[in-house]
């Protein structure tokens, strides 16, 4: 994978896309058609080289599945969870990787010798999900994960704001009187609807709590069935705002609570029509036909980091680059 | 001003907008450079026949004001406090003037022979607002009127929304134990920073009921001062849910409740920095510097609906055009 790539008319165009997550990375090849021609996951590691690697051995693992070589490689995109300076494509605050600060594009690029973009994972999967839908309308995805966020696409562009913080709905309060989030505000939608926020206010021992949670609801546990509620009055909150400040289409549900699958999309759905109820004005917005829970499995987060990566116009480097900083 | 307009390229190329509001209508002739060259204020009609009379009377007044000829006028903007459909610019649910359904550019075009275009009162309030900033920032316009919503503006145009529901932000709930709102959920926003609702809660009479309440609360009565404390705490939650959704760089607070002035700003400052105290991300954001209150007397809707009226391309009528519907 160490020659520079060049214009290989004869070859075919691949675009890679890596969803770098906090314990797996999931990897897709595109075609010039849009069409994922390989897929691979593989476990990520922790910290800046372990990551760099991580990235590095997904190519080469991508390029033995689709069977295409270097010179067909034409970018690489990175979804990453952190904050990514849109300058120059540095990760920062990446906590789940055990990443401060790092220069993906400097790094993976010295050796890949192709341009590498680097996206915000929520960001990217938004353009993946947008994608896959291929209607052109707009959209959000609203990430339930550890923390809660969106991505909001429009006219298939990812909107951004002016300071990166649109889609940033974890972090309103809807509950004077709720818990106390890690950001430092009360009632905050992530404290209702977040797998880290869920798994504190639970409190017991699990590898999968929220999963837990729902277990005990069904056996009837007060605690669990108040939480369970909880996770579907927050992602209706977020449902709530996405359309009454953008007023986007669709939000599709994805991330990992989404693992809970039909049960959270009833619960959700359930949550938007109990408290449109009263209200002519909630009802004639139809919120319950305009969310969408994303497939397990789907590689939207992986194929909108390939989109990210194709729609850049970043140089080539042709030579190492010293990582700065 | 019964005359068809023919391209007179020797006049002026005269737009006019007027604001119609619940008890006045505001009205504004604006020439090619986009510097307002008239301005008239005069009280609005109550229901369909009064509304027309009020918009056609406030163009001919301008047009003394002004000192321009019937051939000069190019297009009249109107901004109207209900739902306008976007293919007809027919007005529905205009409660505050009386007003079910009113074709406006039908009946106000067959007389003053030149496009007409309709627009809510908050959107075009918005765009006047940005025009006079003139900076080409996106932004946000809040209105605090009787009842409260936001028009939202990026690269100079008005951002709609797939529905039109962009910036309906007076409609979320903010508080699951609030007061009930006359949309028929509880805690929204406008229920804590609306005029209606606030007049509402207070349950004195009176002409103004909100300065009463600042008055009161001035001389230490506790309801008033939740009520006070209300109106910034909703329009704090506000600004907040403009920024973490679409990230505007300002928010423009307008609408009847800004007469309050300096003590409104204040109180939304201070509610904004207590409210982010505890949490460094809020703080990052610097909301309190991001709000700014439009000054009393400020023609942005006026002008907001002469520039709605000059960037469309509506047909001239030409002859009686009989309303339908």
């Amino acid at each position: 994978m160490g020659r520079r790539v060049s214009s290989d008319l004869s070859g075919r165009s691949i675009r890679v896309g890596l969803d770098v997550g906090g314990t797996k990375t999931d990897a897709v090849a595109v075609d010039a058609d849009g069409d994922i021609v390989a897929r691979v996951r593989r476990p990520t590691g922790w910290g800046d080289e372990a990551v760099i690697a991580s990235i590095l051995d997904s190519v080469t693992a991508l390029a033995e599945e689709g069977g295409f070589a270097s010179s067909e490689l034409r970018s690489v995109g990175v979804g990453i969870p952190g904050l990514v300076e849109p300058a120059t494509g540095r990760v920062l605050h990446a906590v789940n990787l055990g990443v401060e600060s790092l220069d993906i594009p400097g790094r993976a690029g010295s050796v890949l010798r192709v341009p590498i973009a680097v996206e915000n994972d929520v960001k990217a999967a938004a353009l993946g999900a947008a994608a896959l839908r291929g209607d052109g309308a707009s959209m959000a995805y609203l990430n339930l994960g550890t923390g809660v966020a969106a991505g909001i696409v429009t006219d298939g562009r990812i909107w951004r704001g002016v300071h990166g913080t649109a889609g940033e709905v974890g972090h309103l309060s809807v509950d004077p009187a709720g818990r106390l989030c890690g950001c430092g505000q009360r009632g905050c939608v992530e404290t209702l609807c977040g797998g880290g926020a869920l798994a504190k206010a639970w409190g017991r021992p699990g590898a999968l709590p929220v999963r837990d949670i729902f277990e005990a609801a069904e056996s009837g546990d007060p605690h669990a069935l108040a939480l369970r509620s909880d996770l579907a009055r927050g992602a209706a909150a977020a449902v709530r705002i996405l359309v009454l400040s953008v007023d986007v289409e669709t939000v599709v549900i994805g991330g990992g609570l989404t693992a809970l699958g039909d049960r959270l999309h009833t619960d959700i759905v359930d949550a938007l029509r109990r408290e449109a109820e009263g209200s002519a004005f909630m009802r004639s917005l139809r919120l319950d036909e305009r969310i969408e829970l994303l497939p397990v499995g789907s590689p939207a987060a992986a194929l909108g980091a390939a989109l990210v990566g194709a729609s850049e116009h970043a140089p080539v480097p042709d030579k190492e680059i010293v990582p700065h900083g």
